[in-house]
């Protein structure tokens, strides 16, 4: 089997998912997609430029057309049997704080767009290149979905945002129980607190609460991706919940 | 207060909307919501016959359009300005059991569009009037969801159908977390078994496997849904769960 | 078969069990169980007052001997083969919070002596006659545990008491497992909030807190488990929530 | 500071316990406890043979002077002021398998001697050693406590382990909420299958129904306790769960 193996994230932007390109580039060639360009270039260009090998495409997620030209845009650079070890669902949608009944459709429908019919359509296109790699991958091939503390708690006033991490959940875990048996590890993850991008280093700073490990480094997030990748067929683990260490919960 | 207090049920046919509708006339005007007339014709004339009021209002919860045109219908029947004192959700789908693989992307959003987009209609349209009845409903105004063993629990090769009812199951925690201080009672409920209605009962008896108690009694639901709407607003139950006394779980 | 049948509440106070107590004397003979005749024979003489029929008994739930003195006692009021239609465990211990450091051996296995070997104890005492009152019972016999809050959420610095919470709810849902198919209904409640007893309305009041409704009624809690207690074969819940409905969660 | 940083593995057997005290002896020196000096001394002999440093003590976890005594050989071997970078729980208790009625009250306990009041014993004393070691450990000082399918799910007829199995969880997620903010990451497992050990894997070869990895292998339980003790401050997970890919769940 010589086709090349390579590792897919969806969802990369500069925290978790950047971080999360960079630790797979470690072992595989890693495809970052996204919505728009600037959300990826920069990742893509870092690991290139250290010795990895990385590609962006730009991708809607929610659009089965969208990401059937990303496969075939993929087929061109790696082989029309190219094989996946690793594909990563980092995806999200902006939480939508507001009154149910101020919510509209649209910003319902939202939540669902990326994390419900989203993960499904990467779900699809990433399944039948991970259950073919089970022999040849390096480590057994996983699928990977990032999930928040709305996954499993669902608060007032954000209905769009916890149904879409509900269903993605449900996704992940009947996914889990198809794809294990042919070799097949698929995860979730709850991230459980703020994660530590500028934007929110520099909030927190402003607000005067900032400390040193009390937003969740996107490495570390990365690192428990990783370790989950690694995880042998006899001890697969489903969920893993990550916070930091002085977050209420 | 003199406006006229109803109870609305979203997805009656034989089974338990059915027995939930005949349940909530003892005390109310009931709509028997249905996508197709058949489902509630019966229900509305037995109902009708026996000394109460129902009216069924054939409608496509998926679109608000539909469900416009449905509160207008009612407007018409019961003043401007009706309220509500129940609202239950009991339309689903029919759960789709196949390999991941080959289910389609029409067949995924099947579940949410009721289960999801559905459910948000659904609420959108009736909390309103339950906020405005809570002063004169003689009971607090209650919202009722619907769900099942999939709403706790993802199976494998059922994707669509518990994708849509974890979706579900969240609405009904962040709402009543919404509307609970208001004064409406928001519930959820976790039907665990197979219901008893004449399909299912001519199965398993052909099966050789019909007890009387093995199948759960759709009245037996509709006492458990007025049992929530009764509670009064120091003791309000957000979730429950019904199954047989002999089923496995 | 001629044998009496009667309730037994074990954890008679002044709030919950004296209301579970009141409500299940409109059915049965109904047997208050506490620690100390202070705290059942107010309830005790109240239902004999009012036409019912009650009797207390002093009873150390701790220990199997004094269960058995109890049970002595019972069988020479209501004669050897008396049944149980409904046995609620309503007892408690009062919380520890402290810090974890702090806890003495003793303290910690106050939270086990009560809700763990205490609730062992009870059960297995009732359960024979629960079982042999299936036939007879106007009502499916019933096993009602009183839970918490903290029987589904670990909070800091409360470890005794929560680890008897969720070595009870265990209990509960094992025990529902196998008599379930017997024809005995196991269930446990989540009391979720503040119960309006006296003293707690005082405290409230003094705070400046106490508002209608922000307190659960020990009768709505009664309520309840008489619904549990009522509910047919086909449609047995095993855990029901109740929390005031301005109550955060 | 220049105490010395151990690693405490209660709990030594032939399977996890040995792969975990193999593991942790890569970075700290290990102390195995056991109730009987047979299960540790093979396995503290192959750690000193391979260059480690391992000591066992024939400990009783559910006796305070026992767990007394063996810290106090501790501080001979080690020094009064000794640290803790890692405590592990992973004693058990064999299953009772029996129905309710038919267990004995010395049954029941036994669950909870060890589950129960072992466990607490073990964290008290570890703890304060696992909080005085926060800056000097080399990763943030880790208490580990092993969990089971029981943990979560309570079956029929297994009362007195899962009673046992559930309040550990329940002192997990206190001590995590307490201690976390200190530094100390307290976390569980939850091992959801059989683990591969010569009995076991002899067991299932003679059911013929023995594959590789359909048993958990010691050594990947070892390795996600240490990725959890490596895991930074900033990023804590509490629970983890592991299964073989083949498992039913």
């Amino acid at each position: 089997m010589s086709s090349r193996l390579v590792a897919v994230v969806a969802g990369v932007g500069r925290g978790t998912g950047a971080a999360i390109a960079h630790k797979f580039a470690s072992q595989y060639p890693v495809v970052c997609l996204a919505r728009n360009p600037e959300s990826y270039q920069e990742v893509v260009s870092n690991i290139n430029k250290s010795g990895g090998n990385a590609i962006g495409v730009t991708t809607d997620l929610s659009s089965a057309k969208s990401l059937g030209s990303t496969f075939d845009r993929l087929e061109k650079e790696f082989g029309d049997d190219f094989g996946v070890s690793a594909a990563v669902f980092n995806a999200s949608t902006r939480p939508v704080h507001k009154p149910f009944l101020e919510l509209t459709e649209d910003e319902y429908a939202g939540g669902y767009d990326i994390l419900g019919r989203g993960a499904f359509l990467f779900a699809q296109a990433t399944l039948p290149r991970l259950v073919k790699s089970v022999e040849a991958s390096p480590h057994p091939p996983s699928l990977i979905f990032t999930g928040a503390t709305a996954s499993i708690k669902s608060s007032a006033e954000l209905v769009s945002f916890s149904n879409g991490k509900w269903a993605l959940r449900s996704l992940a875990q009947s996914l889990a129980k198809e794809f294990g048996p042919q070799g097949v590890h698929v995860a979730h993850t709850i991230i459980d607190g703020v994660i530590g991008i500028p934007t929110t280093v520099e909030a927190m700073k402003g607000a005067g609460r900032y400390t040193k490990d009390t937003l969740i480094e996107p490495e570390a997030i990365a690192d428990a991706y990783w370790y989950l990748h690694t995880q042998p067929k006899s001890a697969f683990s489903w969920e893993i919940d990550i916070r930091p260490f002085a977050e209420k919960w």
